[in-house]
């Protein structure tokens, strides 16, 4: 469900009431009951006819669930006598925090075979006293098993994925090595492999503006760590391209003829996915042992409980979950 | 006319073929006649039927040019023995060179109104002994006057004008001042009023993933520097909003309801001006004494001289400067 305050229990209502979105798919959804039938009660939506089982409940089975096509994990953690929509609120960062970890117990439990997640909001999470940049760490923190990982952000139209991800802008360079480079690069393709079924074409961009230009601009980081690491890539078969200009490689031609870019940084590839793929992108993360996609916009508290959030981004999420677990065997 | 060895030639020859492309435009087209002519030969198109000059005698008149709609200035440079097509070409750096220093004094001793140059390389110039990262630099060398001054990237889609350009990544927070970022929100404010006709519209673009997130990632560029300076344009009455996170500013809605973004670097603005608004998008440099605008690409050394170059870019920078030059009055 994410933050309650937020856009994420409409979407959890219209989840409900639409009809499957992935035929081989079948959802549990971890939630505050309460919290959802206020939302829908406010909107005046009609509340869903499935099974709701205590978060007790579910944390004790042992087995998947099968019975039923989707059933309501609740959590009733919100008093909605001091909660306030649209509002950072302590409570709201717990119960989502809460959430994730019994979301995470259940699919390292194999009760469920991966994890979408909705929209949290950092700042409630930390006045719970919870410090994390963002869902990505959470996950990582639990899941990685000192494994290489990374962001990854997958529409149809653009695929990205980070070198870095959550640090400040002056930190990057220092955060780079040939190491790290590489370890994205083989990231992305194997899960790109997974999701296109074939060998994926990928391209890695430079850091520095035109790529350096020969030394023009920059502290030749792209001779010293990308270069090398691509051509560690090739040898092990990646068709991989790079390091190239930036700003050349999010013409939408020659996406057309690429199926993932590596980023360097954040903005470097979120710039280009927001403004081509707005709404339709997917947040994944690369390299834990467990299968998790999550929506690619925030609570956004400004339209929260309208009943005006668009479900486009949480599907595409729940769509690439399905597809990465069917194909992981 | 750009580099000789580049797309130039043929998109001067395109130009010169087709009707007025801005009927209060009167074009004078400095180039090298000789190399024009074998590239019209080698397409077989034909050549145009305008009166040719010399660039000698062009700079000897003291009075702008009234008679007829096109002239082109000639200056002989190229060797064509030895010149080839799609390479690095010493001569071809100073011939281009040298048209944009007759271009400025043209323009300096009000011979014409504007300048809109084609693409020039670099390397050439480089080749050449002439080390410049870019036209804007040669361009400011000479008519900056000690006054502040900026790029712009104007299209109808995305507009973005840049507190730093041609330096490398790492070099970037070291060069943002709370002066240099009121600067460019000035001079951009001044130059989107002009073209629209109107007060404009303005973000400004943090320079931290998610603009720092309330302190979250980075040093604080937004608190120490963006915040300031645009609570220092907004005294002055410019309607302008920051800084915000980078990635939320370029979402097509967004942009449909901005004139102009204020960047902080390089390709926090060229990655979404070429994801959004390619082969359309113009080069201006603000704040000079003269009005100046080129072509947004480069000199496409893979597919010059074959006829397929788009010329849409160059029109574009002509219209630019055209409407900068009848709106400055």
């Amino acid at each position: 469900m994410g933050d309650a305050a937020g856009v994420g229990p409409e979407l959890m209502l219209r989840l409900l009431a639409d009809p499957p979105i992935e035929p081989a798919c079948r959802l549990v959804i971890l939630a505050d009951w309460n919290v959802l039938r206020e939302c829908g009660s406010r909107l005046n939506w009609p509340l869903p006819d499935c099974p709701v089982i205590s978060l007790d409940q579910f944390s004790r089975k042992s087995q998947p669930l099968h019975d039923g096509s989707v059933v309501i994990v609740d959590d009733p953690q919100i008093d909605l006598g001091t909660f306030e929509v649209g509002k950072v609120n302590r409570q709201c960062g717990r119960l989502a925090f809460r959430l994730i970890q019994a979301a995470i117990d259940a699919v390292l439990a194999n009760q469920v075979a991966g994890v979408a997640t909705g929209p949290i909001n950092k700042l409630a999470l930390r006045a719970a006293g919870l410090d994390y940049p963002g869902h990505t760490e959470i996950f990582a923190e639990r899941a990685a098993q000192g494994q290489p990982w990374c962001m990854m952000q997958y529409s149809p139209t653009i695929t990205c994925s980070f070198v870095t991800t959550h640090c400040g802008y002056a930190d990057v360079p220092g955060l780079l090595s040939v190491e790290r480079i590489f370890d994205t690069i083989l990231l992305t393709d194997q899960a790109v492999r997974r999701i296109r079924g074939r060998a994926p074409r990928l391209l890695v961009c430079g850091l520095n503006p035109h790529a350096g230009e020969d030394g023009l601009f920059g502290n030749a980081e792209e001779e010293r760590f990308i270069q090398p690491a691509v051509e560690m890539a090739r040898n092990r078969g990646i068709e991989v391209e790079g390091p190239l200009p930036p700003d050349t490689v999010f013409i939408p031609q020659r996406l057309a003829e690429t199926d993932a870019v590596v980023c360097m940084y954040h903005d470097q590839g979120h710039i280009p996915i927001k403004a081509l793929a707005f709404d339709s992108a997917v947040n994944t993360t690369l390299g834990l042992s467990i299968i998790r996609t999550s929506v690619d916009h925030g609570t956004a508290y400004d339209i929260a409980w309208q009943g005006i959030a668009k479900p486009d981004s949480l599907y595409a999420a729940i769509r690439l979950a399905c597809r990465l677990a069917l194909r992981s065997g």
